[in-house]
This record gives C-alpha cells, sequence and structure tokens, in this order.
C-alpha cells in the first residue's frame, strides 16, 4: 500500500495555534511588545558527535511549526505578526546537510510572516520595541524550569515573564480543530499498530520484539519517526513494574506461554503524541483469572469513558476507576470486604496498592502534557490521587488519557499484608500465591473532552472476546465484534467538536469512532 | 525463528578491556592510586519528563559494561580491582522501575570485583588512597571535551589527568578478541538488515519506510535497540546530501523509478557500533550511467580493502580510494584529462569535488570511534584529507570503516566550474545535465585490520550482478554470486587474529567470511 500524507494544512493549524497565544495575552493585558522564544538546540551523546535525532522544544513548535534546531521566535504583539530567525548556513551545511533554504523559504513553507537570520535578531528586537515576554515557568511533571532566553545577552529592556508561560500553557491544554484532527491521525495508526502487534504476539517471543513490530507499523504505515515514550512491554511479572522498558530493564525478557502482556507504547508524529496501552494474554486466550482482572479495570475504563465531560473533576474520576477495580478484586476474592462495605474499605487506601499511578493525563505535543496543575492548584496527599498529573475540572478540547490499571506488585503488596488495617482485607493466600507472578492489566485510551462526553480516538479490541476473535485471526474492526454488544459504535463526521474562543477555523473533515453505552 | 541471545561473555570481556587498561596506566608509570569514573546522567527532552533511553558514556561502559545511569566506577591501580558505585534506590523505583538488584548482584551479573553504594564513595576513596586519575581530553570528532568528574566535591587529594584519557583511548582503538566476535555479530545481523531492505526497496515507497525496515530488522532479529547513528537514506538527488536523514531533511522523499538509492545504516548492539552503507538503483537494475559511477566507487572499495593491513598509512588509502574513483569518472568523461595526466588531474584536488568525506574512521563503542588523531598527530589541509577522522599508520586490531563514494553536489560542482584551474578538467554539459539530479554512490564495509590485511565483517552484495540478482529475488548469499568470480570467498573460523599485548584470552570461535583476491 502506497504511503499517503495525512491532508493536514500545518501552516494553518499553526497560525489557530500563534492566533489563540495572541489572543490569550490580549485577555491577559498585553496589547504591546513581543513574545520571544528560543528553539531546541543540537544534542549529543555524552563527548562524542553522534548527535541525536533533534526534536523541537514543545512550546516552540506549538507556535512555529518547524523542527529545526537553533532557531529564534517572536511574536508582536503590536501588529499580530509572526517572526523566525533561522541559522545563516554556509557550503559546509549544503555539503553535509543539503540546501540551503532561503527566509523566502521557510516563511513560505511554514506560514511564517517574517523570516530573518539569527545574527538580526537584536536589529529586530531594536525595531520592534519592548517589552519582552519570555517563557519562565515549571514543568508539573518533570519539576524542572524551562530555560528563559538570555535577553541582556542581545539586547538591554524590559523583560517580563511572569505572563506568557501561562497563557501559553493554558492554550496548549486545550486543542484546537486542526489539532484535533492531527492527533485523530496519531491515535489511528498507533491503534492499527497495537494491532498488528496483538495479531503478531505469541509466547517465546522477546519483549522488544513486540516493541519492534510496534515502532515498525507506526514508521512504515504511519510516518512516525519518533516514540511519543520509551515502549513499556512488560510480560509476566514485568507487567507489574509500571514504567518497564528503560536501559536498565530493556524488554529484555522472554514472553511464555500464558504470559498477561501489558503493551504501553505510542507513535509520535509532527510532535504530537498518542499514548495507548494494550494487555492481552500471550497465548491469545485468558484464563479465568486474567479474565477476572481484565474486566475489572474494563469496567473502570468504560465507566470513566462514560462519566466523563466538561465541567467533570478528574479526582473524581479516578475514585470512580479505584472504585470498580477494587469492586472486580473483590469479586475475585482477592480484596476481602470482612465486616466492612466496598466504600469503607476504600477508604483504607486499599485501592492504590493495586492502582498506585494516576488515571491519565493531559496529551498533546508532550505525552504528559502541559496545563495538569493551574496556578494555585496543589496535588493531593491520598495515595493514588498524589501520582495525578491532571487536578483540574475537565474542559471541551482538552485530550486526555484514561488508563486504568490493577498490578501485583510486591513491594505494595507484601508490606501491606502485614499492615494492621488494611492486611485483613487482602487475601495473603492469593497475594502470595497464584498472583505474585501475574503482573498487571493496563487499559489506555486518549479522549477528546467534548461539552456533554467525550470522543475516544483510540481503536483497538477491549472486549475478551474481542481480543481472542483478533488474536486467533480475526480483522479488526469487526461488525459482530463483542464491544457492539456493550456499545453501540458510531463513525461521524467530526468538525470543530470543540468550544475554543473565536479563533477555530472550520477543520477538515474527519471520519472517527465514538461509542455510547447501549440501554 | 525463535530469538537467540549471541554466545558473548561480556563481563569476560569487560574484564579484558579492563586489563588493558590496568596494563597501559602501568607502561605509563602508574603503580598506585586509582582511576574514578562517572558514568552517564539521565536526559530528557527541554524541560519536560519524556526520558531519552539512557545509553551508557562509551569509556564508562568500556571498563564496566552496565547500561545504567548514575553510576560511578573506580581501578585500583594498587590491587588491580574494579568498584562500582550504584545508587540506594528506594521503594519508589521498586514500583515504577522493577526489582531493586544490590550489591552483589551487580557484582555477580557483570564481573566487578567490589559494588558500593554511591554515597560510600568518599569513605572508599578515603581507604583506597589516592592519587586520583581522571578523564580529560578533547574528542577528536567532536571537538568537544568529556566531563570531569569532580573530585573536589568528593575528597581533596591530588588529582591526575593527563594520563588517564590517553591510556584509555589507546585501549579502545585496538579491539581485543572479545571485542571483535561481538563487532562480528553486529556486523552480522546489521549486514542481514540491509539485505531486507535491498530485496524490499522499491519506487513509490518513501524513504523512511527504508530506514523503518531496517531498524525494525537489526532490532527484532539482532536485539538491536539502539541505532548507530541517524538513518541516512538519501534517493535520487538526496543522495548528495552527505549526512541526510536529520531533522531538517527526514528521509522524507518518495522513491522515483529510477533513482540510486544511498542507504547509510548502522545498528548498534551492546554498545558497539556498526556502520555499513549500501547503493543501488530503486527498481532494481542499473543503468549504463549509475553502472559507470557504480564500479569507480566498487574499485575504490575492493582497493582499499586489498591494500590496508598492519603498518598502511591511512592517507595513503584515502588517495588510493579517490584515484579508484577519479579513474572512473574520466572514463565516463565526467572528469577530463585534457592534455595532462591522471595524476596531474588528481594533484588539482579534483578528487574532492566528487569524494569530498574522509575514507574511513576507526569504530568501536562510538561509531566515530577514539583514538584516529593520537597526540602530536594534526589534520591535513587539502581538501578530501582534512575530512580523514583518522590519521595514523594502521595496526592490527583496529576496526575502520572503508567507505568510498562519487557524489554530485552542485554546492561543490557548480563553483568548480567556473575555476579557471579545474573547470577545463569538468564536463559542463554532463554535470549540469545527465548527472545534475544523479545523487550519489556510496560503499561502506567494516574491516578488522590484520597483520597482513583485513577481515572484511560487512557481507552484503556489491557487484552490479550480484545487486540486481538479489533485488530480483535470488537469496543471498548465493553460491554463484558475481563477486565470487572477482573474489575467493572463504568462510573462515576466527580465533585472536589480533596482537594485542598478552590480556587476550582464547575468544569463542565465531565463523566468518574473507575475501581475497583472485589470482
Amino acid at each position: 500500500m502506497v504511503y499517503v500524507e495525512p491532508d493536514i494544512d500545518y501552516a494553518a493549524m499553526h497560525r489557530e495555534c500563534r492566533a489563540k497565544v495572541f489572543a490569550g495575552m490580549k485577555e491577559a493585558g498585553v496589547t504591546s511588545g513581543v513574545a520571544l522564544l528560543k528553539g531546541g538546540e543540537p544534542s549529543f551523546r555524552h563527548d562524542t558527535d553522534h548527535e541525536h535525532l533533534f526534536r523541537q522544544e514543545s512550546h516552540f513548535f506549538y507556535l512555529f511549526g518547524i523542527n529545526e534546531p537553533d532557531l529564534y521566535g517572536l511574536l508582536d504583539f503590536s501588529t499580530g505578526l509572526s517572526h523566525v530567525f533561522i541559522p545563516r548556513l554556509d557550503i559546509d551545511y549544503e555539503i553535509w546537510c543539503g540546501k540551503i533554504v532561503p527566509p523566502s523559504g521557510y516563511a513560505q513553507r511554514y506560514g511564517i510572516d517574517c523570516v530573518h537570520f539569527v545574527d538580526e535578531l537584536t536589529e529586530v528586537l531594536k525595531v520592534l520595541g519592548g517589552p519582552i515576554h519570555i517563557l519562565s515557568g515549571i514543568n508539573s511533571d518533570s519539576k524542572r524550569e524551562i530555560v528563559k532566553v538570555d535577553v541582556q545577552s542581545l539586547i538591554d529592556t524590559e523583560v517580563i515573564d511572569a505572563v506568557l508561560y501561562r497563557v501559553m500553557v493554558e492554550s496548549r491544554a486545550i486543542k484546537s480543530g486542526l489539532e484535533l484532527d492531527l492527533m485523530r491521525y496519531v491515535n489511528n495508526f498507533a491503534s492499527k499498530a497495537h494491532i498488528n502487534v496483538m495479531q503478531n504476539c505469541k509466547p517465546g517471543l522477546m519483549e522488544f520484539q513486540l516493541e519492534s513490530l510496534f515502532l515498525h507499523y507506526a514508521s512504515f504505515e504511519g510516518g512516525s519517526r519518533y516514540s511519543a515514550y520509551t515502549c513499556i512491554c512488560g510480560c509476566g511479572p514485568n507487567g507489574a513494574v509500571l514504567h518497564y522498558g528503560h536501559a536498565g530493564a530493556p524488554n529484555s525478557g522472554r514472553i511464555k506461554d500464558g504470559d498477561m502482556c501489558l503493551l504501553d507504547m505510542g507513535a509520535e508524529y509532527h510532535c504530537y503524541a498518542s499514548d495507548i496501552t494494550c494487555s492481552y494474554p500471550s497465548n491469545g486466550k485468558f484464563t479465568q483469572k486474567q479474565k477476572g482482572i481484565y474486566n475489572a479495570v474494563l469496567d473502570a475504563l468504560l465507566a470513566v469513558r462514560e462519566a466523563v465531560k466538561e465541567g467533570v473533576e478528574w479526582v473524581e474520576m479516578h475514585l470512580l476507576a479505584e472504585r470498580m477495580i477494587v469492586k472486580g478484586l473483590v469479586a475475585e476474592g482477592i480484596v476481602l470486604l470482612g465486616d466492612k462495605t466496598l466504600d469503607q474499605v476504600l477508604d483504607l487506601e486499599i485501592g492504590a496498592l493495586f492502582f498506585p499511578h494516576g488515571l491519565g493525563h493531559l496529551m498533546g505535543m508532550d505525552t504528559h502534557d502541559v496545563g495538569g496543575y493551574p496556578q494555585g492548584i496543589s496535588r493531593h496527599s491520598r495515595p493514588g490521587l498524589s501520582s495525578l498529573r491532571l487536578n483540574r475540572p475537565l474542559k471541551a478540547g482538552m485530550v486526555l488519557t484514561n488508563e486504568p490499571g490493577c498490578y501485583f506488585i510486591e513491594a505494595l503488596l507484601v508490606p501491606a499484608l502485614d499492615d494492621p488495617v488494611k492486611g485483613p482485607h487482602l487475601n495473603r493466600d492469593l497475594i502470595l500465591g497464584d498472583y505474585a507472578n501475574f503482573g498487571g492489566v493496563r487499559l489506555e485510551e486518549d479522549l477528546i473532552i467534548t461539552v456533554d462526553g467525550c470522543e475516544n480516538m483510540t481503536d483497538v479490541p477491549r472486549t475478551v472476546e474481542d481480543i481472542e476473535a483478533v488474536m486467533s485471526g480475526q480483522a479488526w474492526p469487526s461488525p459482530d465484534a463483542a464491544t457492539e454488544k456493550l456499545w453501540t459504535r458510531t463513525t461521524i463526521k467530526t468538525q470543530t467538536l470543540v468550544k475554543d474562543g473565536d479563533v477555530i477555523k472550520k477543520s477538515s473533515v474527519t471520519t472517527n469512532v465514538v461509542y455510547t453505552p447501549k440501554v
């Protein structure tokens, strides 16, 4: 099949992003001066000349859409014009790296109003006049500070670092119609890449071979040259390691017959992420025990998908998911109610022993996208909630992951067995016995929040029946898939699902799948 | 086919590496004190929590073989013992990243004599006593300085930074028997990955799809989770961009019928590189013009492969390759001798117009490996030679690339057409006409230098006939491949091909292919 690039007008999309930031700055009272951003620099393996494949800094890319190093970008609030500054390259660049594109070429290709050389930056700043707004803030996931542009080395003028970051983060947190089109495309081929892995998974393979199948599909079929994050391919007990797959645990296990496989893998395209997790048994047939845990997590996934909409508190969604999971664990006899109700047991913080991570996070240009903690909002201290990367009421146009999970993590469960409060509610025999090497189940999908619900961009088999059918050779999507029995699967043509100020242009029509629960 | 890990004793290999460095330091007069190295730290995308897949700093990995962040390593010259310092991890690590391995586990797995926690480093340094040797030097390819260990923050003692770097670089420049076994393994599956691409290449594909095919094969079949460098997939005119494939030119072209494809792609395994280039027409059939350029480069490749051995000056090899290429260009009528001899035309620096990069470089843990310019040796100024990453007589046990190429680079050729000295020797009509969009041909293989020749680790079709046969469906290697008509292809079982002091243990036997020219 011939690769076809998605029909997305990137220049228009980034123009839309800039318009939102211009509007946000105006709303914050900024009507003069400029915003100055510095793009990413090349990076290397230690002291060697092994250059990492460059990936633009996200704020910069959001505004200007250029994935090349050593650029500056500028928004002029007096005129509403955009400026980009490119390096002045020499013949050596042309020999080693390719034809030099003149400023006019950048302007045309990326829809930038004015393009200059970096060595003209100071002069342009003088002409445009101050003050200069710069990014300054702490990423709420990494806890690390963004590198501030060194304005003083360029010009002596007033620098304001209190406004731009907040405005940009809020702008990025609500996706525009064109951004959503792009994110649907990424999710579409990333979903298919997961299905490709599902169809090829079998005992005897190595975990990294599943990673390789995913990345190859995403790259070959989807044009994704970057991973949104390091693939997590935890099979058997490795599924209980939440961020398995790093260099110290490099997806190097051999998959055994009957292993539960937890595969958290996402492709990135045009700097936009997808983040999808599927879990299934390596041999394609669920055992009763696997079904029990799996369905507890699936219930949580579907309950959240059904409950989310604009205005809902994400913390409530986390607690809802936790409740469904613990309910399932009670049904399996792993959590024991004793003389307590389900709610009383949940109050003992039993849930976070099995589901210690947050239910989901904003997603966009960063997998863990900005905007989860607006100024003044802090983290909860309760286990589980404390891991949430997002703590605010949902808004239409947010994209977030819905990713409940249930794991058998020795480091959490074994100490809890001897805890005088929690211990009596845990089935020691099962936890140390049948489930000790279970690993875990995580189900993750990417949702667009709408005014009255959500759109699920992720299209992979989710019920036990559907997974078993696909793993035994059935195509997906299948018209009589079991999911259809529970949910109405509607193919819709989407446009401007999102309330988003006045800057949205009519987006191009995209075909999508929406689930609504059957009555 | 079930993935089988290569049978290599990594702990023994790194012990061998340490023994070489211990011996080198002794030779340099060091008999007391310690060497202290700091391993790599985690790195992130800008200010986000997107962590790059960690890859150990090469000097550290050479000595200790552990691909995890935040380690220190130490060699004790009084006792000949090795020490590694690991972070003291907490329960959060166990939940997110996996089971905590105790020091004894590291000692056993990696064959390290003593393993401590990082917070014990100062204490251990006090007990062992100074002086402390640290790495200090400038990478001759990147021109960047290695980060020095900050000893002063640990202990107040004498620091010596003048010996260790030089000794380690020389040790790394000559590979041990076990390192060579590993490098043969990497080259073997990387060669097969290239053949896989060759068999699947066709007009209509995107360049990045060839990259994807290569990476998937190397990962799925070879277990390679890292690229040795960013894949260069330049098809048609893009083949003339020497380092095509970077973010600004991301292998995004669609391959046309009849394009010459230049594919420079290397896998990395256990931190050891391969670096292989194949060039062939997208449709599997060479035109006469493509054959002419291709065979000029192939002649250069074979001539160098035949001429190298211990003691040969690499600069001479570059000039030999340049001569073969220009000879071919004369035969094609692209370079015009006029009233001059070939040597006189070469003296006009015509060669570097078509072959502007160096013939090859040392290869090992870094693709452009250390050791190319020992202290006191500087670069030539002549075009072509000035690009050489290696300028010293060859030694048995060196691994280097042999990679002649011929390109039609507008930025070099168009100005030269008007040069009063060079212009008359260039066929303006052909260069601006038939060859303007030719792109380029590069052929690259990885050689182990031996006392009386070399061993070619790279096993891919090289003659026009072999490539056309493989691209039309024939398996490789083929017993009657055309290469066999020119060269005797011997399958040998190799051991200790290398003179390398007294530290080599008997290496495990590996099957390899060696070419010797037919008389």
